[in-house]
């Protein structure tokens, strides 16, 4: 720890998502102390957790020591832990891990907590739906989707064996696309070869989505170039039909279709992480916090807040989404305003600089927009979005690892990753007889 | 499924360890309907689990699904699912998965279910003590020691963090020796730095060990070896000191000397796996089934028994070790047994080809007794281990993927993946103010 006579400023970044992360480096080796808080000791690269989910790549690959990304950078403190309690008159957060509570005073603060899946009212929903929100989510659908496989070939009657294939999900935009183009793969290529059942075990994707398209943010040409490839890798998608119930083995929609399934997948929606409930601060519908063009939380000048908790207007009246490169923009900027106030210097606003978007939908299928201007799809879109995620993957190992696994499923079409590693807690074995 | 007027002999496989898979690759291609049936969807390469304990290896580099193994091999079909009930009468086995029951004649029943964790009486330390049996296990392990740092760096607590980063193995074999050199490197050379907690995290790995020495079956000069080259590395070694208590935050042995400790890894042996419990079937004391030299269990001429679970003296009348080349030599000469009975053919005697033992304690130290011959201790030893392991490992992509994360750990000391993954049930969301 820093001993010095005259400290330096504290700031604290609740939250090792792509915000917090970028505010993090842009402070590292600055005349600040930085504390990074999170719930979990790793970052998650949340572009490929449904790559986890359908067993192409280890846990591992997609997760990162935060410790280790901050190693050699003095100023930067980690700590593991979940925010309590946020007191801004006093200007201190309160952590806690398991029974140890920990109260942090601080001169700065960031908000970087992200978003939560959202389910517009139907919170019974969540009871029966996976997530692809965490890492744990991943594994959690991924051993779920691998023991039913198990259980279907275990039985010959026809109608159970449809529900434990029949996968639906719920939601047509980037994340609903690759799951589900994922997961027809790993159905069709890769299960279903394996299991020599009799009759073949046949599995089914669906895609559901409320609006009369996919990929809401994108123009029609690449909406259109999305659902033809969702629908040739064999995805079966239901436009214009909410789901208005989720039990535990089936899903109804609007026009009254009922898919007998075990597996929901929900993908339809996020709001902002209610981590930050007991601020007193202006919200929109969403829960995000608003915030002024230098992301400071509207009423709090030390408050900032970026990435999907932050709700901002672009100079159209838009808000900017919650994707990613906003998050890193944010986080950089708001470290950047931090070094700026206690230099005495204005805050700078934010300008969003957009290099489009991309989604895939499968081997060799995608759609991009490269700067919202040059429309890509299939193969060139899918290899732009492979070296993006590739480039953009923290650290060396993790990079060559997924390389060589990309690879690897990409020529043979094989998922090794294919374990059900239940974490259940261990009991006493019976009693041997003697 | 294959269609035949004159059906094949039927041979269930129980258990898809070493002896199990040898059993079955043997029987691949051959005029047997083979059916492999283990609780899990994949094969556990056991000698490298402390690797993912310690953070060295990612869960998938280790597990391997067995589906894959036999895929292309259409005679070997695979289930994955509990045996409830043998019935040698009526040549059925019964097997369950969650709800469903089902059952399976067999000609030939092959029994390889191992061993487990052996308490010696004392079944109340296993509430207490961390095994290296499983997969689970070794996550667990995983996640529990990473938190009890996170832990450590939030209390200023002399004695608290002593406790919270004291570690003890218990047992002087090959898995407890492995298990503590790899846990005080990863202590000591990765997390240690990453804490930068004031004062210092001081992390201490203790082996405590029954006898007066360490690898009970190698020569006198490898087991003097072994311990100083633990000891060298910073493993605080206690001999001749039995534990004679275990609780939630100390563990205490017979000279009266008590280690404050979260963390007790229990390698101190294994005993036949209880799951055979149904059986009328003589047993050694530690529960293995007696075979006859031609692998049937003793009094049942269709019943094979291989690895782990078979009891056989070998000429000298020591019985058989516990070691994968015993399990995976009589899985194959179990399986050749059951196609001579098949031919009308007389069994053949097992005959143990052995090739020595190894065990390593950590980077660049082991111990490795060739042939029973030749002894080599340090560098020579690990680079041999290392070699053996890298062949033996199942998969050209496990092989690739591990080879690229031992060269980056060996060259960094970095542990990549070194991430808590709690797979505890989601709750719903606190709900949100607004």
């Amino acid at each position: 720890m820093r001993q010095s006579p005259h400290p330096w400023p504290k700031i604290v970044v609740l939250g090792a998502g792509f915000g917090g992360l970028f505010a993090c480096r842009a402070l590292g080796h600055k005349d600040v102390d930085v504390l990074l808080v999170d719930r979990l000791n790793y970052h998650t690269f949340t572009p490929l957790l449904y790559q986890v989910a359908t067993c192409a790549l280890d846990p591992g690959e997609v997760a990162y020591p935060i410790r280790s990304i901050f190693r050699g950078v003095p100023n930067i403190q980690v700590v593991m832990g979940e925010v309590t309690r946020i007191d801004t008159g006093a200007r201190l957060v309160e952590i806690r891990l398991d029974d140890i509570l920990r109260q942090e005073p601080y001169d700065y603060l960031i908000l970087a907590t992200g978003s939560v899946a959202e389910y517009f009212g139907h919170l019974d929903f969540r009871q029966q739906a996976f997530e692809m929100q965490s890492l744990s989510d991943a594994v959690s659908l991924r051993n779920h989707i691998l023991r039913l496989f198990e259980r279907a070939a275990y039985t010959q009657d026809p109608a159970q064996r449809a529900a434990l294939t029949t996968l639906v999900v719920v939601g047509g935009g980037p994340t609903g696309l690759e799951t589900a183009g994922a997961l027809h793969e790993l159905y069709n290529h890769v299960l279903q070869e394996e299991f020599s059942a009799s009759p073949p075990l046949h599995a089914r994707v669906y895609l559901v989505e409320l609006q009369p398209y996919v990929l809401k943010p994108y123009p029609q040409a690449l909406r259109q170039a999305a659902l033809e490839q969702l629908r040739s890798l064999g995805v079966e998608v239901l436009l214009s039909n909410p789901v208005v119930d989720i039990s535990a083995d089936h899903i109804r929609l609007q026009d009254g279709a009922v898919i007998p399934t075990r597996t929901v997948v929900w993908a339809a929606g996020v709001s902002a992480s209610p981590l930050t409930g007991g601020l007193d601060a202006p919200r929109s519908p969403d829960g995000r916090l608003h915030v002024l063009p230098t992301l400071q939380v509207v009423g709090h000048e030390r408050l900032y807040a970026v990435g999907d908790l932050a709700y901002l207007e672009d100079p159209r009246g838009q808000p900017y989404p919650m994707l990613i490169p906003v998050a890193n923009q944010q986080g950089r900027l708001a470290a950047g305003n931090i070094l700026r106030h206690i230099g005495g210097q204005p805050g700078a606003p934010f300008r969003y600089h957009d290099r489009g978007m991309m989604a895939t939908i499968g081997r060799s299928r995608a759609v991009a927009w490269i700067y919202n201007r040059l429309p890509l799809s299939g193969y060139c879109a899918w290899l732009a979005w492979l070296g993006l995620h590739l480039v953009t993957l923290l650290g060396f190992r993790n990079q060559l690892v997924v390389l060589v696994n990309w690879m690897w499923n990409y020529f043979t079409y094989d998922r090794s990753v294919r374990i059900i590693l239940d974490q259940e807690r261990r009991s006493p074995p019976p009693a041997r007889q003697e």
